[in-house]
C-alpha cells in the first residue's frame, strides 16, 4: 500500500499566531494537509519571541509550526492583498486568530474571500468569538482559563484559583477549530460551498467543564476547588503512598467491591451505609480516603500500582516530563515524543500527534519554517510567479 | 436557506461509556450526525450512576449524551451480534471506549466490521491506546492527567501535583477522536475505504503539554508547578487586587511597554535590563510582579480590567460557575449554557457546543435517552424489524 495521509487533498492558509491557531494548523498538517503559514515580513509570529530557544530560534514556535511551509506577506499592501487572494483561490481552508474585525478592516474578511472562492472554509479563533458583547476583548489562554471557569475549579482546597500548567484553553481552541473546519469540509462535499467557523477560547473552556455546570444548577452551590478528588466518582483521587502520591480510581461498583474485598481486605466496607453507592462515597470520601491511605501509606507507589493493576483496579503513578520522555510506552511505542531535525536548531524533540490512524500516517515530515523560508517554493512553485516577480516582492516589502 | 447541519449525512454507532467517548458522540451529534447510543440492557452506561441527579436520572449522563438515540443491545448474544452487524452496514462511524481487545473478543473488532462494511470508520479510545506495553491497563481521566504529565505542572509552587478540576483528559480524548474520524471521512471520500482511529487519553494529554516537553530537553530541568505564571511569557499571571485576583497578560513587547508607560507610569521599566525581553521578564518575573501588584493591590478587579482593556492590554476577572451561567456574553450571546427539557428530569441546562458555524447549526435537538428509549425507532424504523420481532428481542434479553 502506498503511503498516504488523511488530508492530502487539503490546502490550508494558516495566518495564525501564538498557540491556539497554530496548534490547529499543525494538527491539519500532521494529518497530511499542505499548510502554508503566512507571517508578517521582518517580524513573524509573536511566538518566535517565546522560549525555550536553541541557536536563537524558538523551540516553542517550532513545536506548533511543524509540517508548515512558511511565507511572509504584508497584508496591508495592495500587492500583498492581491497575492493573498490568489492563494485563497487555490486553498480549501483559511485559519486566522486575529482579533475579530481585523481581516474585515484589511478587506479580507470571509465575505470578500468567498467572492474569489465560494468553496473556501474560513476558520477563526479568538478569545471571545466573533460576536457577542466581549468580541473586541483581547484573549489569551490564561484569560480563557480564568473566564471560562476552569481556574475556579482547579487547585487544592483553600488555595487560590489555579491555572492549568499548560495552555489548555489554547489547545482546546485549536482542537475545536480543527473539528469545525473538518465538519465544514464534509458539508462542502454535499453543498459545494464553504462557510465560516467561529471559535472562542472561552467557549471551548466552558464546554470542557462538563458536570460542573449541571452541579451548580442542581445544588445551587458554586463548585469550588477540591484538590485531586472529583465530585462525581469516589474513590477517585490521589492517595499518600510511602514515597509519594498514587492515583486510584474506581468508576463502578464492581471495582469498588474488589478494592474493599481483595485489596483493603475490609469486606464490611461494601455494606457500610456511608459507602453504598457512588454518590454516598462522594459525600463521605474523606472517611473513605482514610481507609485507603491506611493501606497505601505503607507501600511504594510502584508496589501499589502493580498490586491494583493485577486485580484490574485502575491505578497509576504521577509522571513528570522526565518520566514521560523516557517512558517506553508513551515516548516510544506511542511516538508521543518525536525526534526531529531543524536546519538552525539541529536535533530537537517535538510533541507527537495523538490521532493514530491505521491506513493514514500522522507524522512530522517537515521542521518549522524560518521566517519566509518557503517564499520561493510557495510564490514560485505554487502560485507560479517568476524569480523576477519574487525579487520585486522582496524589494517592495510585500514579502 | 433551509436549516441544515454539517454532519447530516453521517450515522454514528456510539458504544462508548463515561466521558471521553460520549463527549465525541455528543460532538458529532451536535454537528448534525445521527448518533445511535448502544448500551447494555438493564444497566447502561456507568455514568448513569454519576451525580448530579434529578428525579433519579443522571444529569451528568444527560450532558454527555444529548442528541443521541438510545438503544439497548446485548453484544454477548448471537442475535445481538447479528443486529449489531446490521447496524454497522448502515453506519458510517463506530466509536467505542472499551478496553483494547474487548470488541475483538466479542468477534466485533474492526477487521470483522469492515467485512460487512468496508467503508466503516472505527474510532476507539482507551486510557493507553490499542498498542504498546500499557495497552491493557484501565484508564480514567485522572490516570491520563497523572501519567500524561499535566498534574506534574499544575498547582501552586510547593503544592502536590494537582488534577485539573474537570475531566480534561477525557475531553481532550473526545476532541481528538472527533478530529480523527472526521479526517477519516475526508479520506474515505477519496479512497472509498474506512479505517481505524486509535486514541489514547494519555497521548492526548501529552500532546496538550506544548512547550513543557521542549523546555525539559533544553534546560534539563523537569518543569515544576509554578502557580498561575507561565514559563514562556511574562507578565502573564494572576495578580492580587484589592478584592481578589485579576489576570493580566502581555504577550508582546508593545503590550508590555504600554503597561509600563500608560498604566504603571513607570517608563523606566521598559529600559530596565532585568525586563528587556520576554525571556528576561520570565526569568525576573517575581520582581516584575511586585511592580504590577503595587498598582493592582489598590484597586478592585473590575476597575483594573476596565482600565487595562481601555488601553488594549489583555486582562480579565476569574469567573466561577455562577458568573458564567449569568454572563450575558458566555451564557446568552454565545449560547454556551443551553436550556433544554428532559422527559424525566424536566427543565435542565447543558453545556453548549463551542463549534459555531455560519451556514450549519450546532445545536441541541434532543435530550439524552432513557435506557433503551429509542429501541422501537431504531430497530423498527431504522432496521425495519417488525413489532413482533422487537417483542422477541425484549423477551430473549437481546435488547
Amino acid at each position: 500500500m502506498t503511503e498516504h495521509r488523511a488530508l492530502e487533498n487539503i490546502v490550508v492558509l494558516d495566518m495564525t499566531r501564538v498557540v491556539a491557531g497554530p496548534f490547529c494548523g499543525a494538527m491539519l498538517g500532521d494529518l497530511g494537509a499542505t499548510v502554508i503559514k503566512i507571517e508578517v515580513p521582518g517580524r513573524g509570529d509573536d511566538a518566535r519571541a517565546y522560549g525555550p530557544y536553541i541557536n536563537e530560534e524558538s523551540l516553542y514556535y517550532s513545536n506548533l509550526n511543524r509540517n508548515k511551509h512558511g511565507v511572509t506577506l504584508n497584508l496591508k499592501s495592495e500587492k500583498g492583498k492581491e497575492l493573498f487572494l490568489r492563494l485563497v483561490k487555490k486553498a480549501d481552508i483559511v485559519i486566522e486568530n486575529f482579533r475579530p474585525g481585523v481581516m474585515e478592516r484589511l478587506g479580507l474578511g470571509y465575505d470578500e474571500l468567498k467572492k474569489v472562492n465560494p468553496q473556501i472554509i474560513y476558520g477563526e479563533i479568538s478569545g471571545f468569538g466573533s460576536y457577542g458583547p466581549y468580541r473586541d476583548r483581547p484573549g489569551y489562554d490564561i484569560i480563557a482559563q480564568a473566564m471560562g471557569g476552569l481556574m475556579s475549579v482547579t487547585g487544592q482546597a483553600g488555595n487560590p484559583p489555579t491555572r492549568v500548567g499548560s495552555a489548555i484553553g489554547d489547545i482546546l481552541g485549536g482542537l475545536n477549530l480543527s473539528i469545525g473546519v473538518l465538519a465544514a469540509i464534509n458539508e462542502r462535499n454535499i453543498t459545494g460551498e464553504g462557510q465560516k467557523v467561529d471559535i472562542s477560547l472561552v467557549d471551548c473552556v466552558v464546554a470542557s467543564l462538563e458536570q460542573a455546570v449541571q452541579r451548580y444548577i442542581v445544588s445551587e452551590e458554586v463548585p469550588k476547588r477540591i484538590g485531586n478528588s472529583y465530585q462525581s466518582i469516589a474513590p477517585y483521587d490521589t492517595y499518600q503512598a510511602a514515597d509519594g502520591y498514587v492515583v486510584i480510581g474506581c468508576g463502578n461498583q464492581k471495582m469498588y467491591e474488589k478494592l474493599c474485598n481483595e485489596i483493603l481486605k475490609k469486606p464490611e466496607l461494601t455494606e457500610d451505609e456511608r459507602f453504598l453507592t457512588i454518590p454516598l462515597r462522594v459525600k463521605n470520601q474523606a472517611q473513605m480516603k482514610e481507609y485507603i491511605e491506611a493501606w497505601t501509606s505503607k507501600q511504594s507507589v510502584n508496589e501499589i500500582v502493580e498490586t491494583l493493576l493485577g486485580k484490574g483496579i485502575p491505578s497509576s503513578p504521577i509522571f513528570d516530563l522526565k518520566d514521560i520522555i523516557n517512558d517506553e510506552h508513551i515516548s516510544r511505542a506511542r511516538e508521543m515524543i518525536v525526534h526531529s531535525h531543524h536546519p538552525v536548531m539541529g536535533d530537537i524533540i517535538l510533541n507527537g500527534n495523538p490521532v493514530k490512524m491505521t491506513a493514514s500516517k500522522t507524522d512530522i515530515r517537515k521542521a518549522s519554517p524560518t521566517l519566509g523560508e518557503d517564499n520561493s517554493e510557495v510564490y514560485g512553485g505554487f502560485l507560479g510567479l517568476s524569480d523576477k516577480e519574487i525579487k520585486e516582492l522582496y524589494r517592495d516589502g510585500v514579502i
